[in-house]
């Protein structure tokens, strides 16, 4: 996190508060259980989620206890996710980490998430929050979970569509990234349209950052990301850029390829090569420029403050990546 | 569930509600997922924890829908911590039918049970609960999460505390039992005095409950209890009629017995045998009945209804085996 908010101080600041929040609440007499913990907590996340929140609170009247706890609720809710998620994908490498699955077992991970889930309710119960953000919290956990689990059914559907794909990206990134938008203007007493504007800049920054983290996989390395290049495509995940690509695939050679269930080397590097044949990445850069400057659009309208100012360099610093 | 409460129909109709209700919210445009649990909810299960708390609410002035709403969440909570628990077990039955891990696999069970908890949340965001009674839910969540990976953690210690094991039990069993009872009443708004009692009652049912199950595992057999015998030793549980009878064990077999992970059929026979030779079994039926005790002499200083004859009823019916 540390690089990441070093131009703005106060918001770094505040996302210490946090993450000693999120420190306190995970420490338990189970010495095993914050130890598995903790590396993720200080480990190399960007805290995106909570700093989001942080940020649009700030359109309104933030209490700021009310506002770090409801903000380190989100980011335990989201590292709750990623555990799960990592038995799932029987992920080695997390951040650059070795997963609490790799590290600890998938039994353990199970617990630990679920211990981590039971802990933002706690959270959550013991502070007089809106009762409509409770609603909005709940509603999106739901969403995230179901994304996750369209996803893992749709495994290996051969004709993936781009329906299916932005529903399952719906709910497991934007959802979350709305959610804190939303929430943190809520919780300070924001105006409703304010409130609703920015959620709908988190959707859309959610729906572009996922695009563009599935694209590199099709042309990052894992040295740049610290996840197995093509992870996604072996565990038989179809993202955008190969949905996109399979369009243009007449003679069925990229589907054939992907149809084989333990990929070689050699055959992964034909995939990726086809797919950006197929431009396949390009295209998919085009859709996330679209939900980027949707986001950007919304960013302007906004009222005049620093958090505007911050929220719309790190959205730009996120998602107008070179590539 | 049908035979359990057969004597009872007004009770049995209301569970049949709680079921309906179940059935509700876990439909979903993923069929896959509501087939996974369908079968749990139309199961050989006697839906216990539910049916305490709409008898508790009956001892105030409960508002139908509400706690039928309440107590359906109590149920799909337990059924998620046993999808949860069926993962770390590597469980192939429950309750006599193939488990959501055997059948769907680990990976699937995770989401399975995590999507429950989410319509959990949901069903408790979505009606103006008690806030206390909120708290109470998700401390109880938090003790049966700490109750199962304290007994995940200290599989195969060999000197296993009767102290640990009551904390165990007490969380990943009593604690449910006691909130169903509290809540029931609460919600219904009777006064602390019973409320309390309610869910003292609840706190010894449930501990005598489990530790008659751990007992019936080095009696029982598979077809009896739908599990397979023994399981809890062979994971490295150590349960309270192994614990009470190592404290007789001064040749040190047992223990040498129990330290071999891989235990033949014939070393698990032995293993029963020394356990009931050095009374480990008769002792903690002793322990057990002094819960049941403790349980039944609150339950006889309720007020008088039919309840509270139902209550007694049940208690007695699930408690006093003749093992």
């Amino acid at each position: 996190m540390n690089r990441f908010w070093k131009d703005y101080p106060v918001l770094f600041h505040e996302l210490n508060q946090v993450k000693d929040l999120i420190k306190k609440n995970i420490s338990s007499r189970e010495k095993y259980l914050e130890e598995a913990i903790l590396p993720m907590v200080d480990g190399g996340g960007k805290m995106l989620r909570p700093a989001f929140l942080l940020l649009s609170s700030k359109f309104g009247e933030p209490d700021p206890e009310k506002i770090y706890n409801i903000a380190a609720v989100i980011e335990m809710l989201h590292m709750a996710t990623l555990i799960h998620d990592d038995i799932i994908d029987d992920a080695r490498l997390r951040r650059g980490s070795e997963t609490v699955q790799y590290k600890y077992g998938k039994e353990y991970a199970v617990y630990i998430g679920d211990f981590l889930f039971c802990q933002c309710i706690n959270m959550l119960a013991n502070y007089d929050y809106n009762m409509e953000d409770l609603k909005n919290i709940s509603k999106a956990l739901t969403k995230i979970c179901m994304g996750e689990i369209t996803q893992y059914n749709l495994r290996y559907a051969k004709h993936a569509s781009l329906r299916n794909y932005i529903r399952i990206i719906s709910g497991k990134t934007a959802a979350l990234f709305a959610l804190s938008f939303y929430t943190g203007a809520n919780e300070a007493k924001c105006n409703e349209l304010i409130s609703k504007s920015l959620g709908k800049i988190g959707y859309n920054a959610g729906m572009a950052f996922q695009i563009i983290d599935d694209i590199l996989d099709y042309d990052g390395n894992t040295e740049q990301l610290g996840k197995s290049a093509l992870r996604d495509l072996k565990r038989g995940y179809y993202t955008l850029p190969l949905i996109l690509a399979l369009e243009k695939d007449k003679d069925g050679r990229l589907l054939k390829l992907i149809d084989n269930k333990d990929l070689s080397d050699e055959e992964t590097k034909e995939i990726i090569e086809l797919v950006n044949l197929y431009n396949g990445t390009s295209r998919a850069k085009e859709v996330a420029d679209r939900y980027t400057e949707k986001a950007i659009a919304r960013i302007e309208k906004l009222p005049n403050c620093e958090s505007k100012d911050i929220i719309r360099s790190t959205v730009i610093n996120l998602l107008k990546r070179d590539y």
